[in-house]
């Protein structure tokens, strides 16, 4: 047994065993070690001519494997494996040495293990790695958090394996401390629910609204793949609307079960969110669309619920229908990524993570599923203005979201009155009509709040809280 | 020192203060008690004369003035001082005594603490209890949980001390086991958030759209209440609308910054709901435009975003627009409730509670916040048809909603052209459209996961779960 592996991965599910080939096939030599040795076994016989395995049977024979300091990346499931996993080698372990996790961690477990593996002098290094089965074998998109000694030498290995965006830039960054990888790959699902819910509506108003056909959209999305819409996802959706079901001959997208599932980081994006008082509307909207897509028995009681007569438009007005539709998801696309870049800037305050948001938007350029020429912009935003305090504050995005507001509002018309559900593009202009409104009336939500519950309120013209007496002679008592 | 006192209060801020009123004042005899002893002076020199009060210094004092089996409530802040007290009470208990926490705790640690509990044989009552400081003196609306066994002598105390609804009924019933009584409350709190939402809206088109002033829209909301939206929050919003302030002469809403507090149990509706997969988009959508209102830099920084020009309406056209408003929030406030009820539902199933929701409808109807006429239609509807799928299915909500639509949609295109923001009008209206849709666009979503993540998807023509080979000759396989 050599001890001269460069890296380790333990659990080689297909995830595991795809990052695993990566670092070989990028010239590192890589122990391999799976709770079942015949896993390993496997690797090594299908792929072994692809660089230079090391198999372990045992932990200790893994550990042993590995040269100092060592780098065990552990690729299991997410939650209670994760720590079985940690508990098994982390005695095996001496100072110095790092273990990668590199499964969808949520965050909060990410710091709990950080602060118990670092009183052990063991850097952890939770690691979103986006990209799917493909992305881990070609390169992903890397969002590792741990400390900054542990990326000296990590990071180099996490470059050559990563995604490198169209520039040539490795989709890697050290994100900032314990659980700011997880923290960032968290968003980045969030916003992903976000993206495909927008276009699942532009989809939805194209075939409702307008009446063209799943291949005629597909064609659409084609076209805006070739504009600032350019990015994997709107790739996919052309790919996807325009397959045709080989059993039926019907359009793939008719024969699927309209009924979305999910996985949990979207849950996580949102529910965090509350707890950092961020509003994120498009994402949350993104994952009731899911959820509420599957509740069957509901859906089926509500068939026979009043809605509009839907007239489709003539031919002579549904192009133009469609490139309102496009300036309606690009303006949306722009608040999802607002609230969502929002959320990373919050947590990164709460957590003192000091994230880079320029970083994080150019890192999502390859590799991962949100991967858009749309994340340069985002990116250039920032390098311009770090304090950015909002993406919508930024000139060029809102000399954009102008431009496109009246396309916008004219498609939410048209869906509110045709009775198409747009709940995220309807979220999005809500937020930016809120946003730019120069008084909302959370006042009177203060005032009804003082009234019931003597919570107290501010006033516009002088310091201080205040307490009306509502139910005395009204007079205004400081609080 | 007597050990007759029927009940105790320990905690004696002023809801435990004034809910140990309540019981004197209803002829019970009350064993008060508090951390400091000077406050449980007070109550006794100050309200002594209300009914008959037996003042504890210390907490064994306190038990050993209550008969047998105890009745201990504790009304401290929720969280780790709940726990501190129920760890200082709970070995001076025996087998049989029940502790009542009447704070607003968490439905989980309620679980965790009857579970603990029960293993000595004390029954913890988790109780919600709503009304604010005037409900727990004069009549709250009360919401335990617990045993059946602590309901029986206990159930009948809470009755004479809640508050009644018109028809004389107490609003009070035993919700279900453990948790099921904070559940109920939480979600109570949450339909108040999404209820309060829906009123700044209302307010905020009829001053924006319409050109109304307060004291005019104050009128609006009193002819509102003398209709199906009679309520109590609808009565204090005339109240607080009116209200000029004294210092300014300006209409008191003018004078109060537009920023609005939250306590926390609006963001818990919508983080539990995320978890149970139940879509409560209304409720989310009052959680995130408070905190948005409160993100003054961010609302700086977007104060020059580009909008629409605002026309106000002509005097010929506003009372009109005023009626199609009460059909919007009407129609929204519909879709708010069943979003809620929705959650209880889920939650009832999920730990097998087996709530009643025609008896928490009930119980709503008087001391609460939400308190309004419309929980009568709500508890008709449960009683017709206990296993209603949703309150959509209701055959006289859904006459309602489908007569209110053409308006609902009249109002939200205003809001939409008019740059007005309506997140909680528009999420209830996407919520509608999207039940009752035939086909969801939730199919593309299911192709691209499958597309990028090999996520599978289900047909619409035959059983089982299918994958294309995307990347290959794009032939079907199963999964």
């Amino acid at each position: 047994m050599s001890t001269s592996a460069q890296i380790g991965v333990t659990g080689l599910a297909v995830m595991g065993r795809n990052l695993a080939r990566n670092f070989a096939r990028n010239g590192y030599s890589v122990a391999v070690h799976n709770r079942t040795a015949a896993k390993t076994r496997a690797l090594v016989e299908e792929f072994g001519d692809e660089g230079t395995f090391v198999a372990a049977e045992s932990a200790e024979e893994f550990v042993a494997a590995l040269e100092r300091p060592r780098r065990l990346v552990i690729m299991v499931k997410a939650g209670d494996p994760t720590d079985a996993v940690i508990r098994e080698f982390a005695p095996l372990l001496e100072p110095g040495d790092m273990i990668i996790d590199g499964g969808n961690a949520h965050f909060a477990d990410t710091r709990r293990r950080e602060k118990e593996l670092r009183e052990q002098g063991i850097h952890f290094v939770g690691t979103g790695v986006s990209g799917g089965e493909e992305g881990a074998l070609l390169g992903p998109s890397i969002m590792p958090g741990g400390s900054v000694e542990s990326y000296a030498t990590l990071g180099p290995m996490l470059e050559k394996i990563s995604a490198k965006a169209a520039d040539g830039t490795p989709c890697v960054t050290h994100c900032g401390p314990d659980g700011a990888g997880h923290f960032v790959k968290m968003v980045h699902n969030g916003i992903e629910y976000a993206d495909m819910q927008l276009i699942a509506e532009a989809y939805h108003l194209l075939r409702e609204v307008a009446g063209y056909s799943p291949a005629e959209i597909a064609d659409i999305f084609r076209t805006w793949n070739q504009g600032r819409l350019d990015s994997y996802l709107i790739e996919i959706t052309a790919e996807v609307l325009s397959h045709v079901d080989a059993a039926t001959g019907k359009p793939f997208v008719d024969v699927v079960q309209d009924q979305a599932e999910q996985k949990g980081t979207g849950r996580w994006t949102v529910q965090i969110a509350l707890d950092l008082g961020v509003p994120v509307s498009g994402i949350a909207e993104a994952v009731f669309a899911r959820s509420l897509s599957g509740h069957t028995e509901l859906r089926e009681a509500s068939r026979g619920l009043a809605g509009p007569s839907v007239t489709p438009l003539g031919d002579a007005e549904k192009a133009a229908f469609a490139d309102k539709v496009e300036q309606a998801l690009y303006a949306s696309k722009i608040v999802s990524y607002t609230q969502g870049f929002h959320e990373i800037q919050a947590g990164s305050e709460e957590y003192d993570w000091n994230i880079d948001l320029g970083s994080v938007a150019a890192i999502w350029r390859g590799g991962c599923i949100i991967r858009a020429a749309f994340l340069d912009r985002i990116r250039a935003a920032y390098d311009a203005r770090a304090d950015l305090p909002s993406l919508l504050a930024d000139k060029s995005f809102a000399e954009e979201i102008a431009a496109a507001q009246d396309d916008w509002r004219a498609v939410l018309v048209a869906a509110t009155q045709q009775g198409v559900p747009t709940p995220g593009f309807s979220a999005a202009l809500a937020y930016y009509d809120a946003l730019r409104a120069e008084r909302l009336p959370a006042a009177l939500t203060q005032g009804q709040r003082d009234f019931f519950g003597a919570h107290t309120y501010r006033r516009t013209d002088r310091e201080g809280s205040f307490h009306t007496l509502w139910g005395g002679d009204r007079s205004e008592v400081p609080a």
